[in-house]
């Protein structure tokens, strides 16, 4: 293989054609040099709908990532993981996530035919929960997300560890985004991880602006970057896949906002609630985290950014959450 | 508009431009004569994955349906339905449906501003039901599904009626999927109103060999076809999907089964219930109904048919089941 992992931050340089799910010598992540492999869609994942319709904030369009095969956009990291893990010769994956990118794993790996583990904090959905179990990986039951990480941090190495806020080769999957959005576009994302976010950054070549959305309670990028606009309440605990412990990638992100001419928009559960009813009485059955990209259009129509024309990227499917949806559209 | 529809049976012919969901004078199913209305994607449906894996049967062909936006095949044919509702100036559509129809309907109604009411027995899956109100249609629970056919056919006119199981224009919508299965394949399908299975049929001009597949507690095609195959238990209740007290389309689906030289297949919840976590444990979130599929071709190889290289039609999306998913993992 003609491929190693770098480190850009203290120099390390990776053995040929092996993996490290971040910088062994200083913990950051890594970048490839040399020509990276080269996968086809697996189970379908990626060019997904893009599809505009008249709302109340002007036409928008809705980028249906929720429109994959296991319902999130972690589809198209997990595939390009998991397809290098085989070539590799990985008989097993681990993953600690809240939800969907335990989902992901969880089916790319049955679908390689290799073990999955997946390590999830106590408090993560009980649907997710059971659709990992289902799909025959090994939940592995922590205390916190921190927890969670230090679990599959420990069997990496053994394992091949997915690591989707960090790795580079999950990075490399998620550019193929960038490349379904047109150039020029302002993009709004849900962003914990940054995956997605700098997926689309990368794979449009820079040629889009962009708005990461984060909640109120778990706003990474606080501190790197003033946000536009922010959400009245203070929590944002209905959004699971905003929250994230340590986001490595987020100075990289920050970067990315500046560069783009975009920004930062914090939600809190207020607007992620009533933004979740609004996308299913419009016939997109997004998740509660996908919602929080509609709430930052309609705050930041209310500072008085012009959004008609912008998309915003639904990351995953409510159908994995239908009684939380069933819940929020009947509070009043 | 250059189109009409017309009674193959009793030779009425509509007025030009005119839906009527079935034959006002003998209630047969109704077929487009003249240059039927074309329609593009509207949500992303269609155009699905089809991927192939080994399996202790051989290699079998997944034609993933349930990543189509609402999670089933029947966007395809609401898409093509709610487009020509829109277009003839209807304000409301009507569907009866245990499940999938409806959620379809409620999706693409919402998406194109129409309003929909959904016709259920009160049977209906719960988080089925759930997810249809989420989607802002109106839910009306009936004693049955043959008081829920009647309560939408009471609708008709005033409303379009969506009627999947006899409608020309649903039909037409479905004709996609046979475009986009290789001819010369041989698919087996999960079948009770036949409006996929005659729209494969269709859709690849007959140059298909197609299995239809039924539970053993609502084999519509008894009497006309003999079955194949047939499943161990005497209940078939797991999928919900096979259930419909009519199917108007029964005896050309039978006459279509014998001029592809396929065949029935009965499965019952035993094989059923194996299926489903046999495609989960491969990675496929597919709910029991499409799981009748994958027991179909189990029990196929049983009676000696060699199925290595066959098409499992995956029809719906088992995250609107995932309670259920994960009770049947854990059955014994």
């Amino acid at each position: 293989m003609a491929w190693r992992l770098v480190c850009p931050r203290c120099g390390f340089r990776g053995e040929e054609g092996r993996y490290y799910h971040r910088c062994p010598r200083c913990g950051s992540p890594l970048e490839f040099e040399g020509e990276r492999p080269r996968y086809g869609r697996l189970l379908g994942e990626g060019s997904t709908p893009l599809v505009y319709r008249e709302t109340p904030l002007g036409p928008i369009g809705f980028k249906l990532e929720y429109v994959n095969p296991t319902g999130s956009f972690k589809d198209r990291g997990t595939a390009y993981s998991l397809q290098l893990a085989r070539d590799l010769g990985y008989r097993c994956v681990v993953e600690d996530s809240s939800g969907n990118a335990g989902i992901s794993t969880a089916a790319y790996a049955s679908f390689l035919g290799l073990e999955a583990v997946v390590a999830v904090p106590r408090t993560a959905a009980p649907s997710k929960k059971s659709i990992i179990a289902s799909l025959g990986a090994r939940v592995v039951e922590l205390d916190s997300r921190e927890e969670a990480a230090k679990y599959a941090e420990a069997m990496a190495g053994r394992c091949f560890y997915v690591a989707h806020s960090v790795s580079a080769a999950f990075l490399e999957g998620m550019t193929s985004a960038g490349r379904e959005v047109p150039e020029g576009s302002a993009v709004v994302v849900p962003s914990a991880s940054f995956s997605l976010f700098l997926g689309i950054w990368r794979g449009s070549g820079g040629k889009v602006r962009l708005y990461a959305v984060q909640g109120v309670q778990n706003a990474t990028l606080r501190g790197l970057v003033e946000p536009i606009a922010v959400g009245s309440g203070s929590t944002s605990s209905l959004a699971d896949g905003l929250v994230l412990p340590s986001a490595p990638r987020a100075q990289e992100a920050a970067d990315a906002i500046r560069r783009s001419g975009g920004g930062l928009v914090l939600v809190s559960d207020k607007e992620i609630a009533e933004a979740t009813r609004d996308l299913w009485s419009m016939g997109l059955m997004a998740e509660p985290t996908s919602a929080s990209a509609y709430a930052a259009l309609k705050l930041l129509r209310e500072v008085g950014v012009d959004v008609g024309g912008f998309i915003a990227v639904l990351t995953g499917s409510g159908l994995k959450f239908y009684d939380l949806v069933s819940r929020i559209r009947t509070l009043t």
